[in-house]
């Protein structure tokens, strides 16, 4: 039914699911204000809870609108094929360039669960862990095939996407702690290589290292 | 002056501490109630404010005890001498073990950066700054003397805090995902293994590599 709405106008749902997004991510559902959202949308309230009915409703079709362009992120560069190392490297390109363009992802992710909420369920169901068990096949995969030496997956899949998302989460933080701006297109692209770099050296076996 | 009052009974003073640094992590500063505090600690409000003054300076003696054992931590066993990489692994582990006995720490230092409190400042200059100098200089010294292969630093130092980190800070879902307690003690040991081996193989060039 909400998506039969949508379709009346929906530039303005989506410019309202934008600033949410940025609220709720700032704020937390709690300290978001329906009012101030819909004024950053350049919509009503009325219009607000026309399109998405409460602000539970609009905080979960948030959450839901990241995670499926998480999922399609991660999985739109990787082919079903080819040797594991090279479906792992677009993996996790995948998952960089996901976070490097959601700024409020992290975030977001944190406040759900620092306050253990119900969404937790189907955000762990539906999006975390069907991605961590992909990761954790295609470097199974790699192990077996002798592309990548034999380490714990689990545990490596851990690794690899904590050094990603712990960047772009505590990037604030870093670039007080560095002194420049590590959320700039350069520090973004630097990070990349590093990243790239670091897991390649730990996990490829020399035969299949690229230069 | 709340030093001398502290003498008078240290073991009231510390209980009040170890409760709000519970109830801080668990709800926040403006959550967390100072009532609910003296009553975890078996002490009552009255006592609570003899201390401390306030719950704003309750919560800021609560991060200083939690950054200053995790300096020491990290120094005590790292010497000032010897081969870099040996001091990396002292230092990685110091890091390592206080996340894995300091449970509450990765959720205070989220909350203080996601509402970039006026204790951010101090909290970079005085402990996250000078660790992450140390981690650098660490890393620097062990390319010079050819034991670490030429990364950069900075990144290395962001991915190698940022791995054992965002372990323990997102356990609580990871153990979602993956099924069991990552908590656990032998998760804990099995986490261990797996940054050392991780880290090492990245980094350090073959004539140094353990075996």
């Amino acid at each position: 039914m909400r998506g039969r709405r949508k379709v009346e106008n929906p530039d303005t749902a989506r410019r309202i699911l934008s600033a949410a997004e940025k609220h709720f991510a700032a704020q937390g559902v709690e300290g978001a204000r329906t009012d101030e959202i819909a004024a950053a949308a350049h919509a009503n309230k009325a219009m607000l809870y026309y399109y998405f009915g409460s602000k539970r409703r609009l905080h979960r079709a948030v959450l839901e609108n990241l995670f499926s362009q998480l999922r399609t992120g991660v999985y739109a560069k990787v082919q079903a094929t080819g040797p594991a190392t090279q479906r792992l490297r677009a993996f996790i390109l995948g998952y960089f360039d996901f976070l490097a363009t959601h700024p409020n992802y992290p975030r977001l992710v944190q406040r759900e669960a620092m306050g253990k909420t119900r969404n937790f369920d189907w955000i762990v169901r539906q999006y975390l862990r069907p991605v961590h068990r992909r990761l954790v096949r295609t470097i199974d995969e790699g192990v077996a095939s002798g592309e990548i030496r034999g380490v714990n997956p689990d545990h490596t899949a851990f690794t690899i996407m904590g050094m990603i998302t712990s960047y772009f989460a505590a990037a604030p933080i870093l670039s007080e702690v560095a002194g420049r701006n590590l959320l700039a297109p350069g520090a973004i692209q630097e990070r990349k290589r590093a990243v790239l770099d670091f897991i390649d050296h730990s996990l490829t076996t020399k035969t299949v290292r690229s230069p």
